[in-house]
């Protein structure tokens, strides 16, 4: 009998432990019990499923996990795991499920966070009628089907997500209004001023709300009618929704983890080690429900983005099978979107995340054309440098392939280059690909010149 | 009096040069010798021009130049170099010029290299009318005017130069030919298998003869008329041809450093240091008449980048007037164009130019969105490495964003990382700009995988 591999939870991280497992160990005996009634797709496109710019969000379809000879049980939520005995007690459809297992790989996500703002939750202690949130499929398809009837919807949180559904309910004709306490939007990507220039971006009739908490959701009936905001001067404006969308981020669903005794981190994930493992033997977990290293500041953080979930599944599914990977020793975290058009990227932390070392930082906008040649468009760089080194150590993106901009610096960041050598790389030059000094070398330079002086 | 900088050349290398003794000293007199008659232009541009994308190939201007306080003397030629006395005499318009100077910089550039094919050359030792070299902006107008006469060309050489050229001539309506003596095109970015990748692209009625050699060039009087081919089984054939032209590569222009006495290299570069200074005292040479070590193979090269050419135009200004800077320890030669639509890039040596270590390769080909996100294209990576130790020593890429990939391998490669670390690296995702793991990562993934085996 090959080794027993259970994953609890068929998202992006376990579907991808799963997947490796199968790769490294054939003989395993694998089973993934999934709560939800999807196989493995992508949480991160939904936006696009509401703007109905894709079809289809499943990655990994139910045949392809049955090829690979892996079983996905679908609507099978579990019950109780058993640590001693390695046993794990599912649920489908009122039927009891037991396998044992040699290895237990955790992939049991996150759940939206839900601010505490009157309204929110009604009376039976489920949302409001109007309210929604963006976590599952599921939610997506509510959302879907409630856009007809709605004319003006509030969105609370400008973060990734809750801007993708700004422009995806702006494409549908929805008057929209996004709320975040903030002092600019997409706060845990860019700072204000890279923020400034995405903003730019945005259509005028899309009002934005930075710097306002939301006082209260109103209700006309048993539906949303009203949301009520006040900005730092206590100045207080009331805003027409017959749709609120909470787009206040995540919190790490931990509880079976929790429950069968792994240790849990300062922000409420489960503690890994670079193989992935828990406190537990045998016991691992990926994706986000788990705490890891940022590669920078080498503290923990919530895991909350899929480069990094797949990233660990491989991990997991290897070590949980018997092979030997290690994570990096911290993740650099590169993040991107697109919005309205306009390419958003960045990796390492924001200013804000780092103002205790107060980072030398160095921006520049310029044509990813050189002047002569047409067709060229600006793109803004902006990155940060360590002063105590002159070690790059973040950096963020507005424009033209932000995104392979920022993965250079992912690059520079993981091997700890300084700014220096950064600003010296020669980047590809041809009149119809790139200027002879990419916008992201002439950031480089612009902070290499302060640090120099700080010095 | 300020220091004297004297530049002989005023190209990317040599114009940068002076432009950076100036922001590091404002009190420099600083005078460029300048032969051609036109200011400061971009020669990787000249194909643009000819096929009438872009309208202006100049990059910083004569005013600009005045602006600067940068004494820019046009059509005036070196005529001696007195380095005992540190003097400099020019020749223009029959006048001569002498100045003295503290610092010399020899930014002379490089020529077409021109094989000795017969009928290239006429009896007077000029080039066959209509053969043309393509090097400088002259070259450019004359290849201009001469092309409403042109039916059918025959391109020697398929590098960037000739199949830049090759879909200039196309745009034009003129049948081209393309030959290469190599069996395969871009033969100094590219290996076969990805050449194929971007052969693909090119029209089929433009006919491509690789594994050729050209036997001649006959005439009609006193013109171009035809060019006879042999492949490599002896087989010749005979092509229509009432033009030529010769992109063969190119010779060093290093004449005035040897006549001085500067060492010269292997490849007839005049040999430097990492602070751009020639072997003798206060002499600096910059660009395409230099030779610099390859990071990789730590051996010389001959520079023929602009890239290269402004990096090192920035260390020799600021070396020359007194500030101290330094080249990397050798370059990555990070590489690209667009041909056909289609981009390509390269950083490190060609597999050919590495056979020796015998190098462990992946390569991949995926699209550039998640297979479910509408608007994806392919892109094909490719990475080499060292089997002696894992590290990332050259990457290839054809597709979209080719250049910005092969930015990401120029930073690993400058910092000699693992292809292991390369493959874990988080690259950017999300829907609408990039999949889970980029078509980079794969590559890597696939390299890692070979290399662990080998081991």
């Amino acid at each position: 009998m090959g080794r027993r591999i259970v994953v609890v939870g068929g998202g992006a991280a376990g579907g991808t432990a799963a997947q490796f497992a199968r790769k490294t160990d054939r003989n395993a005996e694998i089973t993934v019990f999934e709560a939800g009634k999807y196989p493995q797709y992508s949480k991160c496109a939904l936006p696009y499923l509401i703007s109905k710019k894709v079809k289809n969000v499943v990655e990994f379809s139910e045949e392809w996990f049955k090829h690979a000879n892996i079983n996905l049980l679908l609507g099978t939520m579990v019950k109780e795991v058993d640590v001693k005995s390695r046993r794990v007690l599912a649920e489908h459809d009122g039927e009891t499920i037991e396998t044992g297992y040699d290895s237990l790989i955790l992939a049991t996500g996150a759940n939206s966070a839900i601010p505490p703002i009157p309204g929110v939750v009604n009376e039976s202690g489920g949302l409001t009628k109007g309210v929604f949130l963006l976590r599952t499929l599921d939610d997506a398809y509510a959302i879907s089907s409630f856009i007809p009837r709605v004319q003006h919807a509030v969105i609370v949180g400008a973060g990734a997500i809750g801007l993708e559904m700004a422009e995806a309910l702006y494409s549908h004709g929805v008057k929209v209004t996004v709320v975040e306490m903030l002092p600019s939007i997409l706060p845990g990507m860019l700072d204000s001023d890279t923020a400034g220039v995405l903003q730019k971006a945005i259509p005028e009739d899309i009002l934005i709300l930075t710097g306002h908490r939301v006082l209260g959701v109103e209700k006309e009936g048993d539906v949303v009618k009203k949301v009520s905001v006040e900005n730092e001067e206590g100045e207080q404006k009331t805003l027409e929704a017959d749709m609120v969308l909470i787009a206040t981020g995540i919190k790490a669903n931990s509880e079976v983890a929790k429950k069968i005794g792994c240790k849990i981190g300062e922000y409420g994930g489960v503690s890994i080690d670079g193989r992935c493992r828990t406190s537990l033997e045998d016991v691992y977990a990926v994706g986000d429900c788990t705490e890891y290293l940022d590669f920078v500041t080498q503290k923990p953080f919530l895991v909350g983005l899929g480069s990094i979930a797949v990233r660990q599944g491989i991990v997991a599914g290897v070590n949980a099978a018997g092979g030997r990977m290690f994570l990096p020793e911290g993740f650099v975290q590169t993040r991107t979107t697109k919005l309205f058009g306009v390419e958003v990227a960045a990796v390492g932390p924001t200013l804000k995340q780092i103002q205790n070392i107060n980072p030398v930082t160095g921006r520049f906008t310029g044509g990813t054309l050189p002047d002569y040649f047409p067709g060229g468009e600006e793109v803004t760089v902006k990155v940060a440098v360590n002063p105590a080194d002159g070690v790059v150590v973040a950096a963020q993106a507005v424009g033209v392939d932000a995104a392979q901009r920022i993965n250079v610096f992912a690059c520079a960041i993981m091997n700890k280059m300084s700014v220096e050598a950064l600003s010296q790389m020669e980047t590809a030059y041809a009149p119809p690909v790139a200027p002879t000094l990419d916008p992201l070398t002439i950031a480089c330079d612009v902070a290499r010149m302060r640090y120099v002086r700080k010095r």
